[in-house]
């Protein structure tokens, strides 16, 4: 519990390398997590090569902590091993289609968090990769992920260099709904996201990017339409390519 | 560490509700997880009026864990409050598209299995209800979800009536890949799922379901690809009416 409150995304690592039976300690704490029907329809890519790391640094827009951490972390949705299993098995698998496809991603989200709560624990510090879906068609390329497998999250690892502050979060009232959803008025809004609005490094933010509200910082710099649909496309030609897309009989 | 590793999942339940304190700092654990650019682009629905709950029984196949557990948590993409905050704010958001929805759903998942681990710390049990995305279409219905809101998973919650056997899980060694992806051989399969094979009760299993293999108890029984197909079909139907489809720009 206090190790889940008390996380932090941290982005400067140490050079130590992680000891092997604590790694393989966080990774089988990953495995202990819920999956559809115990199938284990996930992969994990252990990256520690360095060459292999400066490869993948592109794919997270060059940010320094995937090189500088000793251990890259890729989550896979992978029915690759349970349809291999099945052909082997004189079974025949129907799972090239987006629900297995998203089937497959839940056990490997599940199985992450997991892993980041085991390295916590441990004294590691983690970072998830957001950028791992943007630029999935070339992770693929890099990790040679055969059809059936498709990256979804990848988290970097290592011993923290810093302890940043605890980042803010809405009120837990703006999140939790009550036996069904209660869509929002005009006032829920205003007062579920003033806290966040009034932290001291908005203005500043503002001001820097020439910006009238927070909002604007989101919709026009940092996730914006272009590249939502730019990304959205490349994730749906993935999904088809690594054959998930096959959804008629 | 040790809560991780002993993670069953709880199919029957006593009838204690949940102490409101408790449930509290469970959903607050569940809101320290990372989330895309800290967005938190998720809700989670919290069911406990049994009226409700009945209406839900259907759309997870009727297992009788939906009625009896005391809370049904239900976890939802959800960019309906984000938006409604750009627009309030002079930002014009673009997230009607497929990525969106994906980085709204790896939200959803990361925060549930933090509410999970914490639920079990503090003696409760869970079990994840895969049917969740199945049926999307219906519990969008029950729940009231409004456009830009989509459940991606669900989790009974409630002191355990039961503590079954820990589950069989794959070696490691075959979930793991180092460096990059190392496809499997006939014999990786075969020793990776021999100890799922040989447990005691899967020749049980196979008399039952009359089935030469476990795996074709899956592909024939259990995860259809008639099912899969029609579930693809629900799923991306889903996708489009809540908004998230709009992939040009």
């Amino acid at each position: 519990m206090r190790t889940i409150m008390n996380h932090r995304s941290i982005r400067k690592y140490k050079s130590d390398t992680i000891d092997e039976s604590i790694l393989n300690d966080i990774l089988l704490a990953g495995t202990r997590a819920s999956t559809t029907g115990n199938m284990q329809v996930y992969s994990i890519i252990v990256t520690t090569d360095q060459e292999v790391k400066k490869q993948l640094s592109p794919c997270h827009f060059n940010q320094g902590m995937v090189t500088q951490a000793p251990v890259v972390l890729t989550f896979c949705a992978d029915f690759n091993r349970f349809n291999k299993w099945c052909l082997l098995r004189k079974a025949n698998p129907g799972y090239d289609n987006f629900l297995s496809f998203f089937t497959a991603a839940i056990d490997a989200l599940l199985v992450a968090q997991n892993v980041c709560i085991a390295a916590e624990e441990k004294g590691l510090g983690i970072c998830y990769l957001g950028t791992t879906t943007y630029t999935a068609d070339k992770i693929i390329d890099i990790l040679k992920l055969p059809k059936g497998v498709v990256p979804v999250t990848a988290v970097v690892l290592g011993y923290p260099e810093e302890i940043p502050e605890l980042t803010d979060r809405l009120p837990l009232a703006s999140i939790v709904h009550k036996d069904i959803y209660h869509d929002y008025s005009v006032g829920d809004i205003d007062q579920m996201y003033s806290a966040k609005e009034s932290l001291p490094l908005i203005q500043k933010l503002l001001n820097e990017n020439g910006k009238e509200t927070l909002a604007q910082i989101f919709t026009d710099n940092r996730y914006t339409k272009k590249d939502n649909v730019a990304f959205s496309k490349i994730l749906l030609k993935v999904l088809e390519q690594q054959g998930f897309m096959n959804n008629e009989m």
